[in-house]
């Protein structure tokens, strides 16, 4: 009953990397009649406990790497800093999606926000800094405030540096570690949002609605469903995020992170990165929404029909359990309508998400929060 | 953090019986970061799949349950024929929730319609039968139609003869295996209904919407929510759902099975079977209502507050996709606003559950079938 390249019911999936994102990605493949096969360096990850088979090996072992993905029909990752190398050993034997120029574009600031100019979308004016000079140069150019951040390998704030009015910019060279660089400029945005959207083998594009988002400490906190922006400025956010996807000719649930800028008339949004792989600010879509964005990874990766993006729900907010913070789920389980979603991480961190809660308003009313 | 009794993140629930509704629960846990360990003897049991660990063994492996059990923090099953000496092993290493007292009243059809009748609660007239002569006089009391059943290790309409005028009695009773048996009057139902429910270690009980069912050969077919049955009788069977609950002490999600009989002013319910567990009419709250029922379960059994049963959306059906049925998963998938879900079993066989769909329908509109 399998039409060409549908990866049906019994099928086995991989999954690179086995945090909370593979394990929200496992149970979703369970609904489908899929199981999953778990790639993932630490011995406690918490997609192990939800998935048919695991193996634990570092992202270089080739051998560990070529045997999984025979075991597999199709490979997906959770994250977006898969070496090269490790992309390349899994796309010779199976298909990989999304692709791996998708990872090498999103990998690399540079590479990413020239990408994204190039499709005339708008970014933050950004040049590349490969030493204490460029930087000087740069900063010359962009003004301050601007912000110095490496080109790879950045997450959560992590591998960025604020230039301020005042700050040494050989230190704060020295506090990147010296790498490769870009310097951006500072956007006064006036809201943080995110299109979360899907691409199908077939060239379908699936955008969820506009989800505004708050960080704390660089992390995301909260995220609110619709976000407080204007239609147009929402029909930019996601005819951006469809030509990315295109043009990435990508296969797979993305997230495009922006910035919102101006008001009324002159509202727009702006480019800040892009997540080749499902994403924290798309968790609220579990209940949310008539198919989950895990669900719409699967379905995408296995060439199957996408599914409905409706919003289940007037208003909807999640709200991210980092460290301490998941100290309370005893309390949200009592709370009629909250919808708690517990990781199974055995320690718990400051700075660790540990878990996020999801609140649907039927009516407009108050601020949830 | 944990107050006394409770069964937080990180612990580990043990499920006897490795099908789909143990699978399901499994999927449910891991949402409040529980891990699961199934034990089941056959070696392909789809619940494997999503579960941390598996025990394959017999349930008469005493052995083989003691480690299980030991392993666990809480035991619970997907079936209501557990072995009483299963039963009993499991619960002097752990607790057992649903209890054994709820086991055998539900696992025999006589204890348990005569403990539904001592409730004051109305059931189908019955008549224990062990002998040939017993079966006449029964019928002479009870007459045709009426149906013949084992007491025990009955489901989905095995183990059960309608007599009918001109049913030869022997050959009826030949037909059961000459087992303890009960015959039961024949109620002229208009519908068939359930409760399914929640009871909480704390006493707390939480009912969902009734469910009205719609049986093929036994099997169940069609779920439509909320049943069609006037505001008097919902309340008397929601009233008897609770009531039985509380005389097994119950704690977990139950499901009792109704007749619903007359019309208007004359309607009523009866009480045809109580299933100590999760329950495929219930299917429907996984997308359905603000807490599914599989959550509920494990709350209950984890003695955390039971969830809201509220139900999202105007009118929901679940249609079980028995068989050959499930070939139509992908045009399914392609059905906006259907929820798929497939079990993962690996052999399609007539009459087997291999997946189910829940269709949402937010305005009252035709019926959807």
């Amino acid at each position: 009953m399998k039409a060409a390249g549908i990866i049906g019911p019994g099928s086995m999936l991989g999954i690179l990397g086995g945090g909370q994102l593979a394990r929200m990605l496992a149970l979703a493949a369970a609904d489908y009649g899929l199981r999953c096969h778990i790639f993932a360096p630490e011995p406690d990850s918490p997609a192990f406990d939800v998935a048919a088979c695991h193996t634990i090996a570092p992202y270089d072992d080739t051998a560990a790497l070529r045997r999984f993905a025979e075991s597999c029909a199709v490979v997906t990752y959770e994250f977006e800093n898969v070496p090269a190398a490790t992309a390349s050993v899994l796309a010779e034997s199976r298909p990989l999606h999304p692709n791996a120029t998708a990872l090498a574009t999103t990998q690399d600031r540079l590479l990413e926000k020239t990408f994204v100019a190039s499709l005339g979308i708008a970014v933050a004016p950004f040049a590349p800094v490969g030493t204490l000079q460029e930087l000087e140069a740069a900063v010359e150019r962009l003004g301050r405030p601007s912000i110095l951040k490496t080109r790879c390998l950045g997450y959560d704030g992590k591998g960025q540096v604020k230039i301020l009015p005042g700050t040494d910019l050989a230190q704060a060279f020295a506090e990147i570690g010296g790498e490769p660089a870009i310097l951006e400029g500072f956007i006064p945005f006036i809201r943080e949002a995110s299109v979360v959207a899907a691409r199908g083998a077939d060239g379908a594009f699936v955008a969820y609605d506009l989800c505004e988002n708050e960080h704390v400490d660089h992390i995301l906190s909260l995220t609110r469903v619709p976000a407080r922006i204007g239609p147009s400025a929402v029909a930019a956010a996601i005819s951006a995020a469809m030509r990315i996807a295109a043009a990435l000719d990508y296969i797979g649930v993305l997230a495009v992170e922006l910035f919102v800028v101006g008001e009324g008339a002159q509202e727009q949004v702006i480019v800040n990165e892009i997540a080749p792989r499902v994403h924290n600010s798309g968790h609220w879509t579990s209940e949310g929404a008539e198919t989950s964005q895990f669900h719409q990874h699967i379905r995408a990766i296995c060439n199957l029909p996408l599914g409905s993006a409706r919003r289940r729900g007037a208003r909807i907010t999640m709200r991210n359990l980092v460290g301490g913070e998941s100290e309370g789920w005893l309390a949200l389980l009592g709370e009629a309508g909250a919808h708690v979603h517990l990781y199974g991480k055995d320690e718990t961190r400051p700075g660790r998400k540990m878990g996020h809660v999801t609140r649907i308003f039927d009516m407009d009313g108050h601020d949830p929060g």
